[in-house]
């Protein structure tokens, strides 16, 4: 067996046909994926379907918390949910640079294929590209995933209406300054990891009965809660106010975030979801979460003001103070995810 | 405006924002990605879903015939097409390196935009992600496509029938060898571009009144006609027999494969199909592909074997000796598509 990958594991003839059989047939066992078919048919579904898709370029492909692999899984599954879907499947393209180590290769296999089972959410089809040494970057993975939306909910971003309670699900910035730390070399003491995970769990059950009552969810990713706020605001003309104090953060991701001159509100998360909904609903909503393990550290973070308005979100300082929340422009480092 | 990519591009904040804005949207106008969320939802539908999901690397970027933006819209509604899919939406993904010119960027989005519409498949969701110079090479491209499988048809590469007609729905090698003669460097004389186009409409036709006719559809895109054959016949196992007088090429082609010493039985087509089908519905099902511009060359190729077998596939020379065919292994150049 080849100990990394070459140009042939890319060729769609034979080797591919070894690449597939030895490593990932390994680890992802779906019977759509064993046909071996360029495109896999599902069973029979009715409703409205969903369709996301995600690159991630992510660098380094390994770190605390999880992987390229996991984290393809998980974020196609939560753009998924945030729209309120029942994930149903999803697809893998991997486009990997020759010379890559195959044991690299099938580390993130088997991450996505544990990642993929303990989501309840099959890959059930797939593409390999094998690119020259330095036309790519070891490993790039896209995940696209498909799902169901029932007739009663109608989520998203332009969904918020005056007076809702905003609720974050977890956590602040965990993923972004894990990925920035080691990008950057710094070695950081204490309690941080990624926190990619899949939240259509959450979702289902924040939806089980709203009767309405959850109108946006969003998992702020890329420009982090600030920018996700931001956009809500903008495209449901409404304006928020958060309050600082009650923003959940790990003392241990504040430290790091002052020490390397980042701020939490701008860096990326892989697990968390921001949820508008209804403000007197919003306490069931909290204990709905929080009973949860990936919504244990929910919290109410503010409140969408009255009335309709321009689209500005503001943050209340600890010490009460007013400061305008932009969305990011740039990143200051890149390949996040 | 910026007349370069750079990472700013893909934070996901105002950067992202203004080149999706000012560029994606300027030519993909499907309302779905107007909302600008991570997951497109599309209205009511009924019946077993197909997805599919391929990653571009073609080198180059643009060539006689199409370009990467073209290609990609067309594969992965092909992909969806060889299970009998009716097309439904794709996504679209792109892995951007820094630097990559924007009126580069602009003509491939402004070429997945007119094979969109031409096709009349929306794309309704994507992504954009950007990595430093010297991480990826220009731009690679994933589209992923949903559709949905009527209950009349159960098309797949196990189907192969004995006795069954084996059909081509046009020339041989076209795209293998306009992107192989650009790689090379080798200028060739005559009418040779690739064959990049959508088979939905040429199988919807096929499989109007096939009343279970049509068992198996497959493009031989990568490996070419001849790997594509013999996974069929290895999934079906059967044995199949090609004859080489009726293999239909353009001189053209021809004279380029013998040229540069390749097998154009082996080198990727973009815009055909093999059909197998009931043999005494062979004549009727050629009608059917010509009369569309897609499949004006559509030709009778061979037949499987009678009775069950081992998934031999041969072709008989023009001078009428046997020659076995056996799957490509690795490719002679990568990036094909």
């Amino acid at each position: 067996m080849d100990t990394f990958i070459n140009l042939d594991h890319g060729s769609g003839g034979l080797a591919s046909q070894h690449l597939i059989g030895n490593l990932f047939l390994k680890y992802l066992t779906n019977p759509q994926l064993l046909d071996l078919e360029d495109c896999a048919v599902l069973g029979e579904h009715t409703g409205r379907i969903a369709l996301s898709t995600d690159s991630y370029v992510v660098d380094p492909l390994f770190f605390p918390g999880g992987d390229i692999g996991c984290l393809a899984v998980h974020g196609t599954i939560n753009d998924l949910a945030m729209r309120g879907a029942q994930p149903l499947a999803l697809s893998l393209a991997l486009i990997i640079e020759e010379g890559f180590a195959l044991h690299s290769l099938e580390q993130v296999i088997a991450s996505v294929a544990a990642a993929s089972e303990a989501a309840g959410v099959a890959v059930v089809t797939g593409d390999t590209k094998v690119v020259p040494k330095g036309k790519a970057d070891r490993l790039f993975i896209n995940t696209s995933g498909i799902g169901l939306v029932s007739h009663r909910h109608d989520i998203s971003g332009k969904k918020a209406r005056p007076g809702d309670a905003v609720i974050l699900s977890g956590t602040l910035a965990d993923h972004g300054i894990t990925i920035m730390s080691r990008q950057a070399g710094i070695e950081i003491d204490g309690d941080i990891a990624s926190d990619t995970q899949p939240l259509h769990r959450l979702v289902d059950a924040l939806l089980a009965n709203d009767g309405g009552a959850v109108h946006v969810l969003r998992d702020p990713t890329r420009g982090g809660l600030a920018t996700s706020l931001c956009e809500i605001a903008a495209a449901s003309r409404v304006d928020m106010v958060i309050e600082e104090d009650l923003l959940p953060i790990k003392p241990a991701v504040s430290i790091a975030c002052e020490l390397i001159g980042l701020d939490p509100l701008y860096l990326a998360n892989e697990g968390k979801c921001i949820v508008v909904c209804d403000r007197d609903r919003a306490g069931e909503m909290l204990q709905t979460m929080r009973r949860l393990p990936e919504g244990r550290d929910a919290a109410l973070i503010g409140w969408v003001g009255d009335g309709r308005a321009e689209g500005r979100v503001s943050l209340t300082t600890r010490i009460g103070g007013s400061r305008l929340l932009e969305p990011l422009t740039g990143q200051p480092l890149p390949r996040i995810c």
